[in-house]
């Protein structure tokens, strides 16, 4: 399958290369001018459990995107969430009406940028338990194992949806076909939009956030304001099972001692946060549906303060 | 008049020492050993705009206090908010049908603990604007000048509250008896309600605060989360005068470079909030009156995560 990566950061790294070795034809587009000049320099190298393995992929600035360069069956969707419109402007010329799109952002609402550049019946929604990590321009470290989760959002994209499960299938990326990913989706978004936003704010760990009395009601007062507005979206959310989930990663000999990607792009980094498409979605979803989310309203304004005073870029 | 002082602390030293020199018969209350054992040695020392005062006034604690002390005529209601029943379950004895209390206590809700320990028409409501800092045991710096707005929550009250309005003149504390003092408290509940927890969660001064994009709509909402349960009580907040007034006080060249004084208590002496008598008095509030005040919820929620984090007491 010829394949390209919109987003070829740690994750888009990870399917680029998996999907190269499954012996796809991949092709790399990313913004970051250093990560693009190593990787044409050296390759895309990285620790693979240990091993080193460096795959010589294409790679393009979305600039660089025209009618020229070839056209793709699958664009895999791995932006930053804010990055994702301005990515797809740009690499328009590469869309037809054959081109499907499979996103795989976490966060809520990428269809409807997506729907922008790529009719409905192209779109593919997924999920992913992968991990993977950044080392520096042109480096990655890929780490254990992870699956994915894919879906069709039209009915008409099963069968192109189900290829691409075979494609993934090869490339030892553990798919699967959902008949339900969009409820996954938005259970993953529970545990980011309690998490992420939370412990960015009170400047805590994950085991820390879990310790304080008041965890309980700000998750669970989260969470129904989460499955408020995917009911509207007729995603019929299990709130006691979404919370056990969450307090599951309280554990301190788990991934407790962690602090959440939020807290490492804002407080660490003084980067913008996802805050937009995780709890500022379910806030826009919800006047669109007339359904309050006050918690998701007030969080994503303190993230969106805490951004401006940490003056994050 | 006989007056006691129920919290000496900066205010409940500023009251107790104009009031004395003012002519009147002056106790001090308060649970702070080292202050009790100071004023006890070497009066209360106070400088007064400049000049050094020594007021050498009786002082006890709370538990010392039975029915040998003196019946008072007023005991003015100065603690923190928290200690508030405390201070009067303990103070029980000095209490009868002829006392009245004046609660100048921030923040809300403080009549309903008042009521457990005075009938209703002993008690008088009243807001300060006088300032007052405590710099050590003993020893408070008075500058400027204010005012008291006082008043009696029932009618039969009246009398007396033109009376203290009389002692507190005499005394130079620029009283005035209002007919409708309790709109005062929850105007300057919105001011404590928004800024202080605000600040505190977000790590910044009064000034840094209101020039974030997120500030209005921050404020506007938690103004009216405060307006629609004051309406219950029959109090009706001109929100946008009240938000006018709010956006005063982000002046660099006022208070604006200002850490308000939950900031200071929590973040940097790690002191529990007042946080339960101001957002949290409305959360309540909105509870018993099935009035919404989402962003008093999570707010309070937050400040007490936030407690717990630095291991306030």
């Amino acid at each position: 399958m010829k394949i390209a990566i919109a987003g070829a950061g740690a994750m888009g790294s990870r399917l680029g290369i998996m999907l190269h070795q499954g012996g796809n034809d991949v092709t790399l587009i990313d913004q970051w001018p250093a990560h693009i000049e190593a990787i044409r320099k050296n390759g895309l190298i990285a620790d693979f459990n240990g091993e080193e393995v460096v795959a010589n992929l294409p790679i393009f600035s979305p600039e660089e995107i025209d009618h020229q360069n070839e056209q793709v069956d699958l664009i895999i969707a791995l932006t930053k969430a804010q990055q994702l419109d301005a990515m797809f402007k740009a690499i328009q010329p590469m869309i037809t009406e054959k081109t499907y799109v499979l996103c795989l952002l976490n966060g809520l609402g990428h269809e409807d940028v997506l729907e922008k550049y790529v009719p409905k019946e192209n779109i593919l929604v997924g999920i992913t338990m992968w991990t993977a990590g950044l080392e520096g321009p042109g480096r990655v470290k890929l780490l254990g194992d992870g699956e994915i989760e894919l879906e069709n959002i039209d009915p008409s994209g099963k069968k192109f949806a189900l290829e691409v499960v075979d494609v993934f299938q090869k490339a030892g990326l553990n798919p699967s076909y959902s008949s339900n990913v969009r409820y996954s989706i938005w259970r993953k978004a529970c545990v980011n939009g309690t998490l992420n936003g939370l412990c960015t704010i009170l400047d805590c760990n994950i085991a820390e956030f879990g310790a304080l009395p008041v965890s309980e009601s700000l998750v669970k007062t989260l969470i129904s304001e989460f499955a408020a507005v995917a009911e509207k979206e007729a995603i019929y959310l299990d709130q006691a099972e979404v919370y056990t989930h969450i307090v599951q990663t309280y554990d301190p000999n788990g991934i407790g001692l962690h602090y959440p990607s939020m807290y490492q792009d804002l407080i660490k980094n003084h980067r913008l946060t996802e805050i937009d498409y995780i709890n500022g979605a379910v806030w826009r979803k919800g006047q669109k549906y007339n359904v309050a989310t006050p918690f998701c309203a007030m969080l994503t304004q303190l993230v969106h303060g805490k951004e401006e005073l940490l003056g994050a870029k």
